[in-house]
């Protein structure tokens, strides 16, 4: 979002004390996105984007209903870019175990395009993996390997990284799967699907200005400033404690 | 403790909304132990152990500030088991970054015995492997010579478990190490701590009595129901929503 839309402030709010979300029930998650929501919202935030897989999945239709504030989610634009290939027939899903569960992506490509085959695995221990910086461990090709080989015997064409941390690990997905099954991230697709958004809403900041980045986190752990460097390539700033539910 | 306290009520809390404690920071965990406690305290139990090595670590010595009532944490009973072996003198610790970041094993042993050579070692991904029901998997034998290699480089003699989660993993332990490396782990000496404790202060329950297991959880997730029965060997029975913090 940075790279695509230069101009625009984001304040970025991580609920690191609860985290993670993908393996609790819809109801606590429907529960905790919406304190999020309502810390954004009281921050005079113009739009939100719910850059969270399992969040998506779970709560962005009561989200819809309840706020008048666009609420953007990663799955409509994952879907997108999955489909936008017309070749793509037989699509795997690796996400949460909440995200899996949902049915949210199933759902969503189903409704888009008939006859696809669908085939969804949760994978619950890459999170862990990619925040312990085990990315080249041989172990983490082979839990891939666990996880992908049901997929793979199933012939996929595509596979969706349904989760946020899964970018991080496209160059060993690149090794550990066949040559030709297609990568789909949300990610690149959910700033692109937003900053269409925002134009078609007329909410655009001018451009020529560099917007800031401002980080709210609900617990302040050591970890963090080091997993941001590695998303960002770049220091995070100053890290404010956010106290939800207030 | 019901093996070993068949006749006491037993009310468990699992903070599974907030889960895990491991990889947050002092001041949360410390406040998350005091919305637990305070949880219990309002339903009239009489005594109460934190059965978490991270929040016996960061929170302890201020629940014992801040409460009356007999709270026992899981780490004495271990250091306790650990140094029961006259020959114990180089020990290695494996528990969560919190655990290990606290110093309080370290700490703990150090008072106890001069001499003592005492390695750390985190191990975060043990307990996502466990809660997948990876314990018999070829990856989790990977991470665990990953973890365990520099420790026996370093030549322990006897190994502490220092998170609730790792009993479940001796089996595969004792495959990965020297045979001549002690396990030492804290669940069981907890409960006769525990017992020790409850007679010097003479709130035993009479015997001959069955007692009851009640089980709270913040967040009511499908996984629970496995992991408590493979914790326990048979079925949780009934597991009611908590609502903390109120």
């Amino acid at each position: 979002m940075q790279e695509l839309l230069p101009a625009e402030n984001i304040l970025y709010l991580g609920d690191t004390a609860r985290l993670p979300y993908g393996s609790k029930s819809p109801e606590t998650i429907r529960q905790f996105a919406d304190e999020d929501v309502r810390f954004l919202i009281a921050r005079g935030v113009k739009a939100i984007v719910v850059a969270c897989n399992t969040a998506t999945a779970h709560a962005l239709p009561s989200l819809h209903e309840k706020y008048r504030i666009p609420i953007l989610g990663v799955i409509e634009p994952g879907v997108e870019a999955a489909l936008a290939c017309p070749n793509a027939e037989r699509i795997g899903i690796i996400a949460t175990r909440g995200t899996i569960r949902s049915h949210a992506y199933q759902h969503a490509l189903a409704l888009r395009k008939t006859g696809l085959m669908i085939h969804g695995q949760a994978t619950p221990l890459l999170v862990p993996l990619i925040e312990e910086n085990w990315v080249d461990h041989p172990a983490t090709r082979q839990v891939l390997k666990t996880y992908l080989d049901p997929l793979v015997e199933k012939g996929i064409d595509t596979l969706m990284l349904a989760c946020t941390h899964y970018p991080l690990l496209i160059p060993v997905l690149q090794q550990v799967l066949p040559a030709d099954v297609r990568l789909v991230d949300s990610a690149t697709t959910c700033a692109e699907h937003l900053k269409k958004e925002l134009t078609r809403l007329d909410l655009l900041e001018a451009p020529g200005r560099d917007g800031a980045l401002e980080l709210h986190l609900t617990d302040l752990s050591e970890e963090f400033e080091l997993l941001a460097r590695q998303f960002l390539k770049k220091s995070p700033g100053r890290i404010h404690r956010a106290v939800l539910g207030i």
